[in-house]
């Protein structure tokens, strides 16, 4: 695409951020968010098939960003550390994007069918990570254990960098991964009083 | 609802988890399901939504089950440690549901539109959990990583014991537990060489 898509892609999907904030998701058109771009409709359908979606840019290639990732982590690894590892080679990608994600994250918590839409990128991303997981070696079920703590944790350090951009998202990542020790059980399941 | 009420609603979900079964989701309609079952497809409507619903019917008991495990279980525990405690006392509803969510997993493995349906489920009862948990006192971002981490738990001992029932639900669902100390990570994350 010649760097004029570039722009006028950009622009089309600062304009959905904008208009979904201003207005709401379900009272904003893909004609207001063209003219708020300067291009026309026929434009914003060249870019993306509807509205939704270009609140949604460029999650193939953050999913392909953290495969790459998981394949290229040190051998030997366990699961979680080569997720860990993983994650932390797309921070400046996520560091980068934050001026778009971040506002974004308040649009979605107060639209359902944005929701809808994150659970769905969510699981394909689980989907990913699994996959790349298993091409390590292990276990599919496992992997796809791994995976879904992997990105419960990567959420969390998100959320934690959202709220509070201070300590760096390396920090917050890092954090949540210590986290996940302090959560998991410390007494024997055979222990546990079960009314 | 009285008790042929109870009996039509019982021969409706089967019916429909054998024709889903024999002829898939799309090619099934309610009039089939209907016809199956002995009733008529204004009963069918009177018990279902539509013809989806009919494969999930006892998610909010479920759910409601859960949450009040969560909230009765012993003082102190972890987060995990409640969550464990909760899902080892739904373990007998687990067990007895198990004819019907057996082959129903095969068919939500190859039918998207039950996939969605099931994210959305997850999706919620990771939430109630959370809340639950949320209410024991602990910080709601904890408690929504740790409602995230048990349900992937849940759902690999579930696998597990679909495809080997052999160990019972409750020593997968202690394995399940176990297997989270071995995916987490082993080395400090300032030791990982990020490429």
């Amino acid at each position: 695409m010649p760097r004029s898509g570039e722009d006028a892609r950009r622009r089309l999907q600062q304009a959905t951020l904008e208009l979904f904030h201003e207005r709401g998701y379900d009272a904003t058109t893909t004609a207001e968010i063209a003219a708020r771009a300067g291009v026309t409709e026929r434009t914003f359908f060249r870019h993306f098939p509807d509205k939704r979606e270009a609140l949604f840019d460029g999650e193939e290639a953050f999913r392909d960003a953290l495969t790459d990732a998981v394949a290229r982590a040190p051998e030997g690894l366990a699961p979680m550390d080569a997720l860990l590892c993983a994650f932390r080679s797309v921070e400046p990608m996520l560091e980068r994007n934050r001026p778009f994600t971040e506002p974004r994250q308040a649009i979605i918590a107060r639209t359902p069918a944005l929701q809808e839409r994150v659970l769905t990128k969510t699981a394909k991303l689980i989907g990913a990570l699994s996959a790349a997981l298993s091409r390590r070696g292990f276990d599919d079920g496992l992997a796809a254990l791994a995976a879904q703590v992997g990105m419960a944790a990567l959420g969390y350090a998100a959320k934690a960098w959202f709220d509070d951009p201070g300590p760096g998202l390396d920090a917050h990542l890092r954090r949540a991964f210590d986290t996940l020790h302090h959560l998991s059980p410390t007494i024997r399941p055979q222990d546990l009083n079960v009314g």
